[in-house]
């Protein structure tokens, strides 16, 4: 897949229809990937986001420590990938390896991309007051790639309990909605 | 629509595929309406997500000042009044009558649901500490209601620019995810 960078601005519109992603992340030579859903827009420009990553999961721990991940968007071919990420941890397994994923190196942080996912967003935690108290992040995106092959992402949304609706038909409605 | 109440626990599955929302509320005898998509899920039980309400809406005000709203969730025939409400401010404008949607009174809050929606989340704000840096709100779900002849609901998902994504079919994999 050849990523080109997508436009910072641009970023919101991956996130805000909701999609399931996959959070890499990495400290010294061992790598982490989580599957995550409970994210959202925070501010458009510079990009910036929240998420919800519970203490129970090693990457709350990486991400405490290094500030730094990359929030990756599967699409429908990776729903086994997304399931398999999320329902083991990564503290005594190699989750690119176990699950055939790629890691590729990130421009701006040292978290490796996911190089089957479509979209990555390299992001720097900007605010983690909130972690104790919430499990909240507050990140902000740094640097944004986008394989330009492909126009109609089908993105995967989590239903519960491994029930995922994949994202259907687009349609077009005048707005002076950003 | 015969709306049922949803046990609270099951307000994350609503929530986590992340479609647009609109969010009611009101003050005296003042109702207003606002579409929004920038929100997550942040505790299962009791139900709490985070939301983003720029200080710029109506809605911002009103929340700050009653700490009540349902967060209402609409389905693709609703799209064009979707896109009516995300365009027009409620400080001069009576939305429920612009674009003839019905008021139903909630049964722990005073904000009012919008009947035409097939899930009415009423919710209280937790916490708005956040609301000056990152115009966030915590909001905590005490009551919710689901139409239970909708089975596979045709939300939508914003995409940017007035474009939406309904959401299409939906897959199930073995899961230990809740």
């Amino acid at each position: 897949m050849e990523k080109k960078p997508l436009p910072l601005p641009q970023v919101y519109r991956l996130i805000e229809p909701g999609p399931v992603v996959m959070v890499s992340s990495s400290r010294q030579q061992q790598t982490n990937i989580m599957t995550m859903s409970w994210h959202m827009m925070v501010e458009f420009e510079p990009p910036i986001l929240a998420c919800i990553i519970s203490a129970n999961n090693y990457t709350f721990g990486i991400l405490q420590e290094t500030g730094e991940c990359v929030i990756n968007i599967p699409t429908a071919e990776l729903a086994e990938k997304v399931v398999g990420c999320g329902n083991t941890s990564g503290e005594h397994l190699d989750k690119f390896k176990a699950f055939g994923l790629t890691p590729a190196s990130a421009a701006s942080v040292s978290a490796p991309l996911i190089a089957e996912c479509h979209a990555n967003l390299e992001c720097r935690a900007l605010d983690s007051h909130m972690s104790a108290q919430y499990n909240m992040f507050i990140l902000e995106v740094v640097k944004a790639w986008i394989d330009p092959n492909v126009k109609h992402a089908r993105t995967l949304h989590h239903l519960g309990e491994g029930e995922f609706m994949i994202a259907g038909e687009t349609i077009r409605l005048p707005s002076a909605m950003k």
